[in-house]
């Protein structure tokens, strides 16, 4: 299922050890703004990242297909050199792994949002008001004291942060064929949970009956009186970065989710900074220990989502002051790109080209600039996303020559 | 197994005859020199390519993929339209038929290593010191005169330059499925022949032998005492260019490997000239008896391999002298590229774009200069090696409409 995009027999050369840092900047790619013609990137004033470029070689990344807007899960899986198509994985698995919970092969999980179901039945909130994180916690305490569950299923209900929360079903041959229960919109009944294969029909069953139940257990909360489930998915074991391109690998990242999708591929992911600041400490600390740094920006992705134009690039300044304590650790590759484009303009997650910057001692650059232009003029031209990684791997002096 | 990357049901036209010329300067693309920023194409003075690119379509080649460092055989075979992945063939094939050797389908060729191994049994020098051609001729004379065969197998050694000789078994049922004996480094003992696959058992004792027995025929021998085997493949005929394309066609190339890859695809290659002059009066010779002319120059690729920028640059200023005889031919379609990169700076082929001109009657130019920096702005783009053969057949008004 996780098909390299390399030819099968090129060998990763063990005697080269080139580190490779990846700084994803969620969300990067943006729109130009009506008045400048510039998009965010090229708004922001980033004096580090341009002097970067000038010793880089630039391009476009298509993270999924033309005209795919991806998720978080396959625009990160693309960016790590897995076919985002081919190694698609539902949103609860990565969820899970996100928060911690050791999944074992055959696991089924689904992401939960605690939502707020009117007198009449209809959803009045998917988010439950946001409620805090403490509140969120006790209530999926409470939920976890009077569930009563079935002999032959460990089922483990985790909080995750705000209104999320997180359901793991361990058991013997269950499928993961379940339609989501969240109708996407207010005014409407949730959905019952329903089998999409004749093989999840076991599934389904405990999922209604623990539905039912937290309806019963939440029936006095004035907010969080209700779960919509989604996501549904099966763990299955991913061929690790070590088993696939020879490095041991590392993550950096703030929200649980990035951790989740690093931790699928095999990456450490037991940092948990709670700042931008304290994400380069923590590159910092592990530097040397690993061979591949993935370390995740997540603001310009949530300006992006509120339509914030000044906010997304004042969180590109960010990461841009703090780059020269990254390209003091001297990797042998930087690669600086985002997993998808969340323009300002179109408030959500879109298709757009992702710029892309890989500086190393052999590149071929182009420009000294790091914008949307510039990379669609660079020397790298427009790229799948999963042929970043074996970019990454040649510049770091890591890959064997293919055929005599 | 070779796969045209065209639509199966895109005919070639029957009426159109658009001549095509394809020369190749190995190893073409390079590595910007640190004190002007300019490659070694864009340092040379190459007034007559120049001038070329001012009628031609330019872009940038992907030999294999993203971040994969093509060997020449691969590199050709997606100049010639080959899938290189699909239809990958080891060095022993290539080799066999560089050196003229008229395999038959289920052949099985390796490419040998004259080598030095010391008196505790280690690898020495894993070329024997470079030979001069006659006396690596002595050597593999000695070993054919006393070699013991057995009596269903068909050995043939024959001796193709300085220290390289090639290996071909002919019997019923041989596997390939053989690993390299060379250790790729000196100071380690030859490794033994052993089967990657189950049904090259037989052919891992023919070859253990061979080994052995030729280990005792050279025993007196002060320096080649010894061979490293490497590249054991099967002969599998290929489709040839004018079975997929319609296309007559014919190679000149100083070097066998060269002549290899092109017969492999059913080219004619018995011209075998001693100089870049003599490529081309030969050329001139055989114009206008074929459809297609693959034409290799060596000397770009051997100085890159040298870290000779300044070599490199003369190499590729003394194909720009020559031009104008090619020009004069007036071919419908003359295209210059090369089958990899080989920076001078990274003096080995690497994974870097390869620039690529395609002048034509049908061309869209947008450039009066011929350099990496021209072409990553083409109108061609960024494309797969393979896709460029489909390019040239359609400039030479040789493809037929795909559908109504």
């Amino acid at each position: 299922m996780t098909q390299l995009s390399l030819p099968d027999d090129l060998a990763t050369r063990g005697e080269a050890r080139g580190s490779i840092i990846m700084l994803v900047l969620d969300g990067l790619g943006g729109l130009p703004h009506p008045d400048t013609g510039r998009t965010e990137l090229e708004s922001a004033c980033t004096p580090n990242l341009d002097v970067l470029a000038g010793r880089s070689s630039l391009g476009m990344l298509v993270p999924v297909g033309h005209g795919v807007t991806p998720g978080s899960g396959p625009g990160h899986l693309s960016l790590f050199g897995y076919d985002p198509i081919e190694s698609m994985i539902g949103r609860g698995v990565l969820s899970a792994l996100g928060v911690g919970f050791a999944l074992e092969p055959g696991d089924v999980a689904a992401r939960l949002n605690l939502a707020n179901v009117d007198s009449e039945g209809l959803v009045a909130d998917r988010r439950a008001g946001r409620p805090m994180d403490e509140d969120g916690r006790r209530v999926i305490d409470k939920v976890r004291s009077g569930l009563r569950v079935p002999d032959d299923v460990e089922v483990t209900l985790i909080h995750e942060k705000e209104h999320r929360a997180v359901l793991v079903l361990r058991g013997s041959g269950l499928g993961a064929g379940l339609r989501d229960t969240d109708p996407q919109r207010t005014g409407l009944p949730p959905l019952p949970a329903t089998a999409s294969d004749s093989g999840s029909e076991r599934t389904t069953e405990i999922v209604r009956d623990f539905l039912d139940q937290t309806g019963e257990i939440l029936f006095d909360e004035p907010v969080a009186n209700f779960f919509l489930a989604r996501g549904f998915a099966k763990y299955v074991p991913y061929l690790t970065f070590e088993e696939r391109y020879g490095l041991r690998a590392v993550a950096v990242a703030k929200y649980p989710m990035y951790r989740g999708v690093a931790k699928l591929v095999g990456m450490n992911a037991d940092a948990v900074p709670a700042s931008n600041e304290e994400t380069v400490s923590l590159l910092e600390d592990h530097f040397g220990d690993y061979d591949f740094y993935f370390v995740h920006f997540k603001d310009t992705d949530s300006c992006g989502h509120d339509g914030d134009f000044a906010g997304k690039v004042s969180a590109i300044e960010a990461v841009d002051v703090l780059l020269p304590r990254v390209t003091a650790l001297e990797p042998s590759v930087l690669i600086v790109t985002g997993d998808h484009s969340t323009p300002a303009l179109y408030r959500e997650h879109s298709w757009h080209h992702v710029p892309l910057l890989i500086a190393s001692e052999w590149a071929r650059p182009s420009s000294a600039e790091f914008g949307e232009s510039a990379c669609r003029g660079g020397d790298l031209g427009t790229l799948p996303g999963k042929d970043l990684l074996s970019l990454a791997l040649a510049h770091a002096v890591r890959l064997d020559k293919y055929g005599a």
